[in-house]
């Protein structure tokens, strides 16, 4: 068994200052590989804390990967660190000071000195390509161990990982390569996705969850015949709420539905401001279905967008037929097949007499309409990234000619 | 100075499954006493790792704080780790089975033998009550070292340390509490700002840099008064890009001086697809000075928000006129004093004559109109990102009356 420990390196992280997802990158990606960690250790800019840190996870550990701590500033420790842990002399590495001298070309800026630290490597390790930013990865033995310094920015890391490191662990593991499938789930409890699946026979894959708000991704990893029918039987069990088996996202699948139907999509937003819109371009190739939108915040703003004037006199902002209102008209507007609206109540506070994390999310098109109503936990942050799944989800559940979502239990 | 390490137990934090929230809960916390955390450890349920972690930190901290495994279950195994490592005996508590029991007939339901493992306590070992669930907290003394072991659970981890952990340690400390100040920037690399400020003094304060793409929020910590001077001398230092010194975002700027001088906004995004209007409406209050916008994603939607036709015709939707006129159409649309447009090539194909990451950003008002081109790193999720920046601090520097950023170098 083949025991790997993380070192995440930030100051930023011991504060609270940010939340340390890259343990759910890397855990992400080793999982891809059968492989998982066996202790995290965040650790300050600091080089004898670093160096504690690695020499402890170097004494048991048969890989190490130490994220963070390679950029350019004066707090960026980890190549010292790994220099004074080995008892190594730092060399200046010509091709990498040349690659970081492009990459800043690429932006059109002069390379400061401090960018050239970033082509320091101690002697007798090997860089390791940084496809995504200008601080190139670390590959070093030491003993029996290989250890493996890695960028902090999490997109350079994921990167990483998946081009080079998880390959070379992958090469170095026996037996055959297990495979991955990610069953992705709208809008249910990672608790009551874990109850439903009690029910299914999940002994010869390994199955991890990944929760973000309203969206749960269930990993299941191992041989690739068991794998296959490991996710039939998941998305068989999790009906209509599992969304995709390959992991891709709401957004990708609602634009596969449309670019299958032909269809077109416009959305008017209030309380998420953008959000749904913002997800919906994310993927490239969205203005093949995506036309575009109204971000209604203020009530004058929807009145402008062509919801009636009286209705919103009487109801208000927030409002089933207001919400129908407003997919209707930017259907319309922007001459789309399918218009979706969202309005409610964010917070911090209540409006009239609907208390913070009500909202109404609508859908419109020739086929028909609809609207739901929904309570979310009254966190302004949560109540709009709520919205936005539920919004993504009816949507999806219309082209696909099924029910909306219904809370259960 | 006193050390404090962080043990946090559960298999679930490894898998990533769950991001590991408490660190800064437990961060925020000590920082009121002005402590921080040196070292955070993440570990599995498993007596030998809990055990090995826990003998690592007590041989260099004054306080281990150990968070999680106290529940009644059989993975929780806090408890038998304390007792392996201070190799003593395990009592049950007759008082805490009493508190356990009450607690569960409060609840209407029969204690399960199980939940009664909470009631054990290692042979020397305090318990310390838990007012928000039933799995009482430890404090253990081993030779130096103070251990405190605390349930996982965040509410009943928040108020164990408010009301017992935090007010033992700040008992017991000495001297004036440091204070931290956080200066953020817009637009500028973390090596330039670094490089700047080698001209300033900051040998009295501890600097830590946090980079966000196009924002770094550098942060400040140590006695109250180096730490105000240094925090002047960074501004100064950094001039006009230096955004804030409270540590706020550019959002929550923008929307203070909209609303000292009165001023309303609407957004016009071709390439941001929502994201300026997301990030607009993420602080709390934000209809104060919002009031919507408009996603002009497809050309004709430009069209329609009353872009000049001809124009859109002979120039395409990428220019520099067509971002004016987008963001005067809004304003005038919307009934605001001023506008925001961005349009641009996001990718991953050119657009006309355009490559990938030319972007326009425009603001307008009753006090003039701006436009700005820029050619961003062409990959498409950080185009979009940073031209969220650029259109944010374009509009910041409108109404402050300063020139637009000019990339340096």
């Amino acid at each position: 068994m083949t025991r790997v420990e993380l070192i995440t390196v930030g100051d930023e992280l011991l504060s609270g200052l940010v939340l340390n997802s890259n343990v759910a990158r890397v855990a992400d990606a080793l999982g891809g590989i059968g492989l998982g960690l066996s202790v995290v250790c965040d650790v300050s800019d600091d080089i004898p804390e670093i160096v504690a840190a690695l020499r402890t996870s170097c004494a048991r550990a048969d890989v190490v990967l130490c994220s963070g701590g390679l950029g350019p500033t004066s707090d960026d420790l980890t190549r010292d660190a790994l220099a004074t842990l080995a008892g190594v002399e730092m060399d200046r590495d010509a091709g990498l000071e040349e690659i970081i001298r492009a990459r800043y070309a690429e932006w059109n800026v002069t390379v400061p000195d401090l960018a050239l630290r970033q082509a320091d490597v101690p002697r007798g390790a090997v860089p390791v390509p940084n496809s995504r930013g200008s601080a190139p990865g670390l590959r070093l033995s030491l003993g029996q161990t290989t250890i493996y310094a890695l960028p902090g920015v999490p997109r350079e890391l994921e990167a990483m990982l998946a081009e080079h490191i998880v390959p070379e662990l992958a090469a170095g593991l026996d037996g055959p390569r297990p495979v991955t499938a990610t069953v992705r789930v709208a809008l249910s409890g990672e608790s009551s996705i874990a109850t439903a699946l009690d029910a299914v026979d999940l002994s010869a894959v390994r199955v991890a969850y990944l929760a973000l708000p309203g969206d749960v991704a269930v990993r299941l990893t191992g041989p690739a015949g068991a794998v296959a029918a490991a996710a039939d039987a998941v998305a068989q069990r999790l009906g209509a709420a599992a969304y995709s088996r390959d992991g891709a996202g709401l957004p990708a699948v609602v634009h596969g539905l449309l670019r299958e139907r032909k269809a077109s999509l416009a959305v008017a937003e209030s309380l998420t401001g953008g959000m749904v819109a913002a997800a919906l371009t994310d993927p490239a190739g969205a203005s093949v279905s995506f036309r575009g939108g109204a971000i209604v915040y203020a009530t004058e703003a929807k009145a402008e967008l062509g919801v009636d004037p009286e209705l919103l006199a009487e109801r208000g902002p927030v409002d089933a037929d207001v919400a129908l209102g407003m997919a209707r008209c930017v259907r319309e507007r922007l001459g789309a097949t399918h218009g979706v609206a969202t309005t409610g109540v964010a917070g911090p506070d209540p409006v009239g007499d609907y208390e913070v994390g009500t909202v109404f999310v609508a859908v419109d098109s020739a086929e028909g309409s609809r609207v739901i109503r929904r309570s979310l936990p009254p966190r302004r942050e949560l109540v709009r990234t709520l919205t936005v799944v539920h919004a993504l989800d009816l949507l999806r559940r219309h082209l696909l000619g099924l029910e909306p979502y219904e809370l259960t239990g």
